[in-house]
């Protein structure tokens, strides 16, 4: 290893030769020159000479109109002048070149031309970078062709940057390290993970230095209550799914950045923070005391929009489903007698409510306030990396003032921020915090740019420390290749549906059952979640959509039921769930308000066309009274429904459920006992009219489709629940609703599934 | 002992006997009659007949209209018409009478007037009730002569109800216990802890036992991160000192009632909560469980006007000091599997800022909220036993919605409420939580009196549990009888100061070390506190009578100086603090408004008689030039304090201190090398003007008294920085200032003290 002293690097001066493989693509336009630029602006009258190429595989003529179409909108560093500038930027042209980069031929080309400028110019080779920016699979190829033609002399160096995805899995990282490693020393390699490059995460490792005194007696299991490594987005995967799709969000963030940022926090901290080895070491030895993670210590989800867009820009036919997750949640242990105990809850996801990434030490409360809980010693304890965006829009690191003072190192990089901005950040206002900050926080890439010339390994993936990483989450990444991840709306929307928690050192969504499992079945583009609620299909949605589907259903099961027998046998529920399409009626006249056909009447059957003896209200107005026993209603109905229906068995019962979970008009305290061989009995409600006839538990269980509608904010609970309760509840009536041989389907609408 | 069973009195029916002795007393009127005239309205026509008599020292004829002036007063119980209210007390009022109760005869007379009775009207006895509400010094006396000559046949049954102090440690305690029992029964001593009359209280076990299948998870150090037991009054001791004097906070409140709460609520749940054996058995096991508590386990405070209500009711001298706390914090830990670890704060005091009494058990956060985080399931878990008062106003059990719902057992005595008033109770609106509250909150007197009629030994202390919780409390409180508590100076103005935190398994104060010892040498009575800063005298009060004090002080300086040696030389600071009393001064003319001497000469030196020669300005303005060097205006100066002031040594210097921790003009950057031998020189202000002319720490050093004035909150911070450094800090010139063999005094008021 190269080891880095005093922030000069230790090289030899003389030429150096910068390639950027893939020198016209998307990530060398944003990001790579720029920040070759500012090393070039940085690196100009300090005794190195450089040229630049820009590799790719087009030939010259159409490749070096792109590059200097990308060169030309290069922005001017802040500290130069527009003058030095418009002066160091025609230089920098002038030292750049396009070249084609396809063939051993066209490599071997280039290390000619690189040693010919040399010569002419009689300059000593200080070193080659290439910088990879081509996808991972070519890594390997290109690999060999530098190292059979493109080598620079021994004692000069050679660097090459490549970027993630270093690997699937252990096996797959392993393999690729054996390609590149055959071909290149370790290093040699610099591989970039963009987060290291981070001002916040760099100064992570200085930050507890620096503070050692005042971290040493509190940076333990002692007085650490948790730890939470955070990154959310609110951007989707849209547009980039045939890599996402591999990937997810475990191996996109959480095995490498997440990672990356825990192993700082938590790695003993090394004697001399310019010595890599010692770095590497420690942070081996932190991966190395990890509890093992397997799916008891993860949640996963998938926003619901996602698996559409995998169907559509994969070309995957409407019953394809991906178990990719885009959200995970996982809790992790340390091994070790400082750490153990302290859960550290690492997270991710795409489509939430808000971006913001940091990294949180929450510390015990060990404050008894007997007066004045507002003050600032009765608050929170924390240590926040934040890395951006949220509420605070820019990075710093944020320590309570009731915590410490942290140390400020006056480097000149950090400063201290006392205007306070009127928001919260993490539950303390901003006033709470002391609050540091980097003076210009560079661009991730620009600062890792001149980490590579001034050969600093340590803000770079070790092999070793790669394989470690790939080795911890290799078990987990394969226990969940078989799990269902829960499906999430996707922003605000998803409210608490997300949220998690420990069971011992194991987590769980908090809000449990009720969703369950994803139906890799669903066959059609409404924007609805199909999952398990009671152990049977549910299907969920908002309320305007979740009534299409519930209508799209009924009229497919309506046409196979008048395909396969000529008839249609629907029975429809009264309560204030299904208004929009009588199985049980209140005891008053047909033609008043608080009738149940004359609600069904007014919202449905004035307005379609079905033929009048095709509708069958409830005989609750005999005789010129109200639901009489001795006028034997029940019976005749019973009758009625045994002469027009098959068997009994309807074809479709939509029923609802009232908050105290009573359906059709089957109460808590409705009698059962001799009800078996009964379809139709008179029930008592506890509310008005109190009087009321309905089909019993024996019809409806014989149906061959039964669907429970709930819907708004009010049923959340009754939701929340029965989907707690396994099986039959005396306390829950629709609980009985059980169907012998037909299917039960809950429609549940995201209010009364959400809360 | 005697069990009761299912709510039903199993002893036999007959004519039970009521003496109160001390029936004429304060609690008698307030509590106690009250209390027997509810048993008597209950009991009526219920098979037991009544006799009341109402004891006490006077003879009859003074006894008799005191004793029907306290009946007559009695309310009506609720539960009773007016009529028959009225015709329930015309009852009790005759079948009441006063008895003279002080000589053994006295006592004999009284039995054979019972035995009389009941062989005139021909019934059976059921049993004698005495109620001791006398002092407890009184109790052995009493107990002799009842058991010597008022005890009933041996089929009856005899109750004594005793009320706390039960001793005064474990040793007296011991003691009371060992001569009550030469004359009592265990199974004939009721010892009252009113505590256990409450509701809430006397619900924690059946409570535990309803939720048993929720709480048993929970219930343990897994789960529970901290419990709180608290008692905040308001009142003072203020004409209680005779009594309170002797006790003090941990005696009168910690020891019993706050005690008995945390045993019920952590003892192990007994299989059957009739078992009045089983009960108390389960309570010996955890009081023996807990971990001994010593003086690093607590912190004890007094309120500021204790003292002289201490020496005023106890005509004590000013000079005495009495070390009774009226505020202390104790943790305590469980040493066994199931609690331990988990931190039992336990905290009473006086004169704070609320009047509320509360058990709080708080359940760790295991939840990761990754949106919503007002969502209910991000709040916190707890489970809280509210005795009354604070925010809620009225006793109840507020379980937290997200842990779980609470079981109901409808006994009548408990409801559920749904009416949530805007409040917050600990940290939670009331809406967030299940509440369950006794229907009809009866007063614990009463509630007590009838458990003494009903035998329900489990609502009384037993022998063993009092002797065991002395156990418990003795070493602490030994400890404690050395111990300066922290003086606090009562309601709002506490702010934070009586918080406190735990450091392992032991408490301090988290504002350490601002006022360390009480200095018990106070000669005066202002509404100052004494105390120790930076290991030097500290006098602290309003910023009022801070000042008021100061000048008394110097006024006895200056007095002292000249009665011993004709003359007193006083140097004056500049700055804002000291602004009613020259020992630095900034370079400008001294006609000129920033001038220091034109301050003190407008505020002081123009309304006072002093001769003109006795006033010594700096020399800043010599040759028509301010403070160059060349004029060697501080070599001037030298000479004049060297002309006037013996050995240079002056008899007060006042200083002030600035934000940044600068006093006289001697500031951070001061060079002060070469100034040993110095007594005056030029220096640089980082403010404006930026050239000083100042003593130095060698002058101001040599003076027979500093004193150092230091007001208002913006200098708390300062003020508390300043506690926590030892010695001299570069960082704060006036850490400097340590008078060889003078002394110093800090003057800090309340604001910068507390904040």
């Amino acid at each position: 290893y190269n080891i880095y002293k005093n922030g000069k690097n230790i090289d030899r001066l003389g030429h150096v030769t910068v390639v950027v493989v893939g020198g016209t693509g998307d990530l060398a336009r944003k990001y790579l020159w720029q920040g070759f630029f500012q090393l070039y602006a940085d690196q100009i009258g300090k005794g190195h000479t450089f040229s630049f190429y820009g590799g790719g595989l087009s030939p010259t003529e159409k490749g070096t109109p792109l590059l200097f179409g990308i060169l030309k909108e290069l922005a001017c560093p802040p500290e130069l002048s527009a003058e030095r500038c418009t002066l160091v930027k025609d230089q920098f042209l002038h030292l750049s070149k396009y070249h084609q980069l396809k063939t051993t031929e066209d490599y071997e080309k280039l290390s000619q031309q690189i040693k010919q400028q040399l010569g002419q110019e009689g300059m000593v080779e200080a070193g080659r970078l290439f910088y990879l920016s081509v996808p991972a699979f070519a890594y390997a190829d290109i690999a060999e062709k530098i190292n059979n033609t493109c080598r620079p002399p021994s004692d000069a160096w050679l660097r090459v940057v490549l970027e993630k995805p270093f690997g699937h899995d252990l096996y797959s990282a392993q393999a690729l390290d054996k390609k590149l490693s055959d071909q290149l020393k370790e290093k040699e390699m610099y591989r970039i993970d963009h987060y290291l490059g981070k001002k916040v995460v760099s100064k992570i490792l200085p930050f507890r230095k620096e503070n050692k005194k005042l971290l040493d007696p509190i940076w333990n299991k002692h007085h650490i209550e948790r730890i939470e490594i955070v990154l959310k987005e609110t951007l989707d995967a849209k547009g980039r799914i045939q890599f996402y799709d591999q990937y997810g969000v475990i191996r996109d963030v959480l095995q490498n950045h997440l990672t990356e940022v825990m192993t700082l926090m938590l790695m003993n901290l090394p004697a001399n923070l310019s010595n890599s080895m010692e770095i590497l070491q420690n942070k081996l030895n932190f991966l190395a005391s990890l509890q093992h993670v397997d799916n008891s210590n993860a949640v996963v989800g998938q926003y619901q929009a996602y698996n559409g867009e995998v169907q559509e820009e994969l070309n995957k036919t409407k019953d394809y489903f991906s178990l990719t997750p885009t959200f995970a949640g996982v809790v992790i242990h340390v091994d070790n007698a400082q750490y153990e105990g302290i859960p550290i809850f690492m997270t991710s996801g795409k489509a939430l409510d808000e971006r913001v990434s940091y990294a949180r030490v929450l510390f015990k409360n060990d404050v008894f306030c007997i007066q004045d809980p507002n003050n600032v010693q009765c608050k929170s304890k924390q240590i926040i990396f934040y890395l951006g965006h949220g509420n605070l829009q820019y990075p710093a690191i944020l320590i309570s003032k009731n915590l410490f003072k942290p140390e400020l190192v006056s480097s000149g990089d950090w400063k201290e921020v006392t205007e306070y901005k009127d928001v919260n950040v993490l539950g303390l206002p901003l006033s709470d915090y002391y609050i540091q900050s980097p003076v210009t926080p560079r661009e991730a890439y620009c600062e890792l740019i001149s980490h590579v010339f001034f050969g600093r390994k340590d803000s770079f993936i070790s092999a070793e420390g790669l394989l470690a990483s790939w080795a911890f989450w290799t078990p987990l990444l394969e226990g969940l290749s078989r799990v269902f991840p829960r499906v999430y709306p996707g922003g605000e929307a998803n409210g608490n549906l997300l949220n998690f928690q420990l069971q011992g050192h194991q987590v769980a969504f908090s809000h449990e059952a009720v969703v369950n499992i994803i139906n890799p079945g669903a066959k059609d583009n409404f924007q609805v979640m199909q999952g398990k609620y009671r152990s049977s299909e549910m299907v969920s949605a908002w309320a305007q959509e979740l009534v299409e589907r519930l209508a799209s259903d009924l009229l497919l099961a309506a046409e196979e039921a008048i395909r396969e027998e000529g008839q249609f046998h629907l029975a429809l529920s009264g309560g204030s769930s299904p208004v929009a399409l009588l199985l049980d009626e209140r005891c008053v006249p047909h033609t008043e308000t608080g009738s149940n056909f004359r609600s069904i009447h007014d919202l449905l059957l004035q307005h379609i066309r079905i033929p009048y003896f095709n509708i069958h209200p409830m005989p609750v107005h005999l005789t010129q009274r109200l639901c009489v026993e001795e006028d034997g209603g029940p019976a005749l109905y019973e009758k009625e429904i045994n002469k027009h229906v098959n068997g009994s068995s309807f074809h479709y019962i939509l029923l609802g459920v009232g908050q105290d979970g009573h359906t059709a008009s089957l109460f808590q305290d409705t009698k059962l006992e001799n009800d078996e061989e009964r379809l139709v009995i008179l029930t008592e409600s506890p509310i008005k009219p109190h009087q009321r006839m309905s089909l019993t538990f024996t019809a409806i269980n014989r149906a061959r489709r039964v669907g429970v509608l709930i819907m708004g904010k009010s049923k959340h609970e009754l939701v929340s629940q029965l989907s707690r309760i396994k099986g039959e509840s005396s306390k829950y009536p629709i609980t009985k609703v059980q169907p012998k041989t037909g299917t039960l389907i809950w429609y549940i609408d995201y209010d009364a599934l959400l809360g």
